[in-house]
């Protein structure tokens, strides 16, 4: 399996966070942002938000800037819950007008993603919900929001629209929760003729979701629908974006073998929150989690893991944990 | 809505347990319990685990009580997990023979069905899944329970096969841990032209899921596929099968609401653990819980709550929250 | 029991925050939040973070505005973490200058509650723990800040100083994470003498930490340690100050009731994050919550509820809680 | 440090559980299964339940198969849970004549432990909280429990007094749900001059505490209070006592080094529950889980783990990660 490692430009921004209102460090230029990217070795690609860190405006620039860099374009992913404007849902927004901002803006981050070269569009669907009991008509909610990804879709049928499901955050609910949630959204499409739209499995989404990633993986390509990946960990209940495997490490071994397994030929997406941590460091650092948990595995050897797995018996697998050991 | 209540004969039952290896309270004839629960006002309906409750031997002794006590049959529910022998998965097994007994001990329940007339067969799948990383090919196990679903649904083509997802326990992790996990299956099948699975919501096992019982509904009756309810309550992360609305009881006030707004007309069964509790009183007090929440709900009037709902507004929605109150 | 309601003048504010980094609302001068909070009926009191809210400059204007607003001040919360110079801790920072700026910043906030005349100081250790494995020496942790807790305690030995505890975020996982958890460090300075440190409950804190609401407050008043309370709730696992008892009507019911029976006599804070929803009209709405409920157990009466309480019969409970509603 | 290993020879016995109410295996004599665990390499000692595996009747038989399988007496469990007359609490019982009952019962399970030179004394107070709202005076529920355990330790003054805490099952919600919440009483009863009342940590049971364990072992030796461990795994929130290791590798990892920082002295017993497994295998299998993880450490060496703790960088400990890695 080849190992393609992206990340979000993000990654490299400020961190603003209710906890850090002005942001953990400086605001700096995109371009800027783009240049150091491109100085982690091992980094390949790279993924935006639209209009916030690439748009209609600084296209031609972050073309030359990423080029210049020698990193691809990734995945671009509308900003559809990091404003106040959809403080009350976009895509599902129970608001026509809204709703309809939502989706122009899905479809100008297509023709940047177009302009760029990406075939990824991301939906992060973090306001596609609602925040409390007795305030919603959930049917109204889901159909606007299956309509809105339906005309995405076919807005973009050559794009990979990749559903980044999330439990909940910003609020306090939301539709596309889980894997299966999201599933049920693709299956639906795909009975109208709908095949583009597939999922973006983040792994602290997934545990939020309480899903052991390895099996979930599994499930989506069950359905042909893994799109993308966004590799990162969580130590509790509250979404860091830590680095990948820093704290599920033995998920993240079980994880890689199953991606070989299943032919997985996407990018390894990072997402990560430094915090106080250099970025540039914290993307080298999780590059080199993930090569080495790899190594680890190679060296024990494919088949010796698959006949561990398939004898089903649980005292070989102890055996095989321990092998990962040095 | 017309609400009619059913309930598991296995409620007055001797509530054996890992804490309570001897039960707690003394083992009884099958037709004692059936006529004790004949003497419950409101209850109509009776459901059945097959074979330890119902079976080729009592089945028409049961019939009998179950004229006489005025009580439908409502529901079989094939032992799938209560024993050793499914230790290691029933219709996913990956032992064939296991696999192959699972699937006809469901197809003897169905004519169990057959004979008394349920509707219903629940398939409560509590050892379909695993127990540890690296022990498990989760293709073959998917693959396996699928095609265990579907020939069951072929055989019963006129009985609603009702699955009963739960995310865990007793096996550690469920291949069918949420609504929309079992959608998939439901989803997968209907593309293959089975109409015939659907689910059982168990509201403790949608708290586990972290599922909003009420959203989870109309998700459901999006794809037209409740089938069947168990309802009770819980109170920590313990499946202990408390009294309907004993905890959650604004959450069951949303929920009676959207039972009624999607047209639900099938049975509303109670699926609880009296342990120290008298089990007919329990019994009696979950309908009555049930049946006041509706009846606040009726008398603030069905048009003022969806007004409320409507309006997508939490202010609104506080006050309606206060009506509900003496 | 005599219910004084207070509230954060951070839920007038602008509402900065991850996921609108620009707020939500115009930022607006502090006397002119307080002059708004004085007309929102009911309330008597509130509380500021020091220094971004209350500090040196602005503290004779904001008693000026209070007084004209005939607001009382409350509590003082010295802001701990919501700064990036906090991000790996504050009080407990291993970084001995770090925690000297936190421990100074206390004691101001203290000078300043005096000036007010504000008995309560509230610690929100949201960055006092880790948010990696093998990253910390969790014992200097605690010994540096517990030592920092004393210190702040024996500066102001006519002040309450009340810890909020919170399980995790913004740091990964919080050495206070839990009622029990701070009193484990408020009796052992009891042990040295030390006797004004108790602790200020946030509902949503406490639901994060699994605790059941009316028997947390049971435990922490068996050693008279509760100082303040912070009302509000919560709907999955993100902490967003909703509206009490908007979410867990009942356990609110039974709040209320032991606020009574251990003779609570503090303010009912409000800590709410209004986001897209009128601040006022929160608070407003979030009085006439808490009142209702108290309104419907004075009418059921308290010798009755006792009664169903000491019966120690969950089936009696059930009728009282049918008696809650309408 | 030296590890010595001891188990619960339930660990051999038959797993009866709600989900297989005969058990997983046949019952066996006590002697026979002490034998058992006698042929296991590296075992070294035993726990027991009072009155159900040893008891006055067998205590003499018991003793001499221990000293024939070279087994030493560890710990002595009373069984406050596992028996339908605990269901509404044992020692903490509202009910004064079961509470007695429960007491004695421990006074006499110190008597076996004596006769045995068991040290330990294991408190599973499983029982000890509620099952639903409204029905408990939570004030009188501590007031009891607190005094049961004081009476208790009074009565062995020798014996170390374990309190094996968990958040809930088979009660709904539990008084000392977290090791925070056993050390409130710990300290309360130090005040009181009972000084060998301790902790038991069951790593399971620590983990529904969302307590992440090398943590919580420093705070409990903050107060000198760790008396024992129960070793062991889960994988999602159900309390299924797997292979220590086998899910949270890396928090073992962090657990032993800070088990050795602290120098503690105890017993490593592994509270295994293995249903369809040879118990006998299970038990060496996570014995040398334990010694895996444990010569991968000192491989790294302490001093170099010590280094990278102190430098309190994540990011060296993304490579100390890494060295733990074959």
């Amino acid at each position: 399996m080849e190992i393609r490692f992206s990340t979000g430009i993000w990654v490299f921004g400020a961190g603003v966070e209710r906890f850090a209102p002005t942001g953990y460090k400086p605001a700096r230029p995109i371009v800027e942002l783009i240049k150091e990217a491109g100085r982690v070795e091992g980094l390949q690609g790279l993924e935006f938000h639209y209009p916030t860190e690439v748009n209609e405006e600084n296209v031609k620039q972050v073309k030359d800037a990423l080029s210049t860099a020698n990193l691809k374009a990734v995945a671009i992913a509308p900003v559809l819950s990091q404003e106040a404007q959809w403080a009350r849902g976009a895509l599902s927004a129970l608001d026509e007008s809204t709703r309809r901002r939502a989706v122009e803006r899905c479809k100008k981050a297509i023709d940047i993603a177009r302009e760029l070269g990406a075939e990824i569009l991301i939906i992060w669907p973090g306001r596609e919900g609602f925040d409390f009991p007795f305030t919603t008509d959930y049917r109204k909610l889901w159909n606007n929001y299956v309509s809105s990804i339906k005309e995405v879709a076919e807005y973009g049928p050559e794009i990979k629209v990749a559903l980044e499901y999330k439990i909940e955050d910003p609020s306090s609910y939301l539709l596309h929760g889980s894997a299966a949630r999201a599933l049920t959204t693709i299956l639906e499409l795909r009975m109208q003729g709908i095949k583009n739209v597939g999922i973006n499995v983040e792994f602290a989404h997934a545990k939020l979701a309480k899903e052991y990633v390895p099996e979930a993986i599994v499930l989506i390509s069950r359905y042909n629908a893994l799109y993308h990946l966004h590799l990162n960990d969580i130590f509790t209940e509250v979404d860091l974006d830590l680095f990948p495997a820093s704290v599920h490490l033995l998920e993240f071994a079980e994880l890689l073998y199953w991606l070989k397994e299943t032919n997985y030929s996407g990018w390894f997406g990072l997402d990560l929150f430094p915090r106080y941590l250099d970025a540039a460091e914290m993307v080298r650092q999780s590059i080199e989690n993930v090569r080495a948990i790899y190594r680890a595995l190679e060296s024990i050897g494919w088949e010796r893991i698959r006949k561990v797995i398939d004898s089903n018996n649980p005292i070989e697998a102890q055996k095989l944990i321990r092998e990962l050991l040095r």
